[in-house]
């Protein structure tokens, strides 16, 4: 099966203590849409302006990904410049422009509308309840969002919850959203907004899974460097979305969830390994089946009753 | 088999956002040992003065702890208070007192001597050095240590380290050990220093253990609400010594270690539930078994191949 994926596409400028480069692919939809790709077929949704690399439509292409719904059109690609700090746990953005993305009313192809797994990248709630709208029949429906929409659009975040199956958010996110200071207690509130699954990503730290009456606590993959943490969270989302779709399953179940939660971590552990998508160019299905196992084996200490 | 633990003992006053109490019964060797006694034997080595409360020994001794290690002499026992702070991730000293453990010299009583597993619970190690000193037979020796010994002592903790199967430290001290930011390059570096393995605590997110080509992430236990954190580090090292030592395994290994640390992660998270040892009055081997199947279940996607 597929997985519809809109959200942003997007130029960046990212600067780590070590190094800086300018004019990356980046956006949510980006990250996403490229790490859904390794596990199945991608519909992607997304705009972008004329001065869009032709470079980097043709990765999307190599990548199988669906562009028909990938919107060209005059003026400028969107643009987001940040500055990473000493730990790389922490970054500062320097500018952003919107561009073409501040007109953006996402247009589904009819051919799209049938997609059965959605994945809500990171852009603004009122967008992404827009992509909502014109889904048929949709089957499993994720989103993710950022600080940002809690701040300025928590309404509208709200009214979202209540349509989807899964929310997928960080820590300090997780902890905005609800005002709760455990990771646990803001897990179940959120479970309470509507989405039947959260997950709660804890960067170094893991992911913890959120069900009813279900718990699943996932370790990081042990990386002893980072270079680039830009879109590790969209990449962990579409990884998780991908590999839902590719079981083409009647029933997302807490148990299948817990796997895609791992492929989604191994997707990302592999991308922060290079700045942009540079990684995502020359990943295998081995090197994933690779990681796959390294946690597997990290997380082992008996067996289930 | 027994496992001997050596540590302070002391009168702790804690205070937390919502209460505060003191002369609470603390110290590492008083966490360890009742810890540990939930799997094992216990030979506690210690020193408090004359104003110890009974009712405190008492307690040790319905534990089925030996107390023929410890020292009762005129003075007054070692005195901590603290406070923590709003999310009870940090917490000042407010006050130290050594008072009789000022001129504390560990002299094990040679019924001691023979003890084949040893946990060095948090103090000088200087004092830690001492007591493997007068070990004859050692089979497996942990140490646990802290951010003072690393600043005032780190010679004496580096002499230490050459003689220790294994340490046991927090994410900070870690990272203060090795000038590594990365906690996975911290385990390896320390690993290098001496011990075996080397298990890093990271509180609400868990435990990472590091071997020779080997790792385990161990989440911890989901809890909604901790009453007070102090000693949760001392527990979690007693658990785990108890358990190994209730083996008895003619070689301890990583497999083994695994589920020690989701021991003394289990101790742990019962004892962060009430202040000072409270909670481990009432705690039943059936209330361990519970929750290391909660564990288990919490960290399960898949089977090892």
């Amino acid at each position: 099966m597929s997985v519809l994926v809109v959200g942003s596409i997007g130029l960046d400028t990212v600067k780590t203590p070590v190094a800086e480069h300018a004019d990356l692919l980046g956006g949510s939809a980006s990250y996403a849409a490229v790490s859904a790709s390794f596990f199945s077929s991608v519909n992607l949704v997304g705009i972008v302006g004329e001065d869009f690399p032709k470079p980097h439509v043709d990765f999307f292409d190599s990548r199988k990904i669906d562009l028909c719904g990938l919107q060209i059109v005059p003026g400028k690609t969107f643009r987001w410049s940040g500055e990473y700090h000493t730990d790389l746990n922490t970054r500062s953005t320097r500018s952003i422009e919107f561009n073409v993305f501040e007109h953006f009313t996402p247009t589904l192809p009819a051919n799209y509308s049938g997609t059965q797994y959605v994945l809500l990248a990171n852009i603004a709630p009122s967008l992404q309840s827009h992509v909502l709208d014109q889904m048929t029949q949709p089957r499993f429906v994720i989103a993710d969002t950022m600080d940002l929409w809690i701040n300025i659009a928590k309404d509208d975040l709200l009214a979202l919850l209540k349509r989807v199956d899964m929310l997928i958010l960080n820590d300090g996110e997780a902890r905005q959203l609800t005002g709760e200071n455990s990771l646990i207690k803001a897990g179940k509130e959120i479970r309470k907004l509507g989405p039947k699954y959260v997950a709660i990503k804890k960067g170094e730290h893991g992911c913890l899974l959120f069900g009813e009456n279900e718990f699943f606590s996932c370790g990081a993959f042990p990386l002893e460097d980072i270079h680039d943490p830009t879109g590790a969270g969209d990449t962990f989302a579409g990884g998780l979305a991908g590999y839902l779709a590719s079981l083409n399953h009647t029933e997302v179940t807490f148990q299948t969830l817990r796997k895609a939660v791992v492929y989604g971590s191994v997707l990302a552990s592999y991308n922060v390994e290079a700045f942009s998508l540079e990684r995502m160019r020359s990943l295998t299905a081995a090197d994933i089946e690779h990681r796959f196992n390294t946690l597997l084996a990290a997380s082992h200490f008996g067996e289930t009753h």
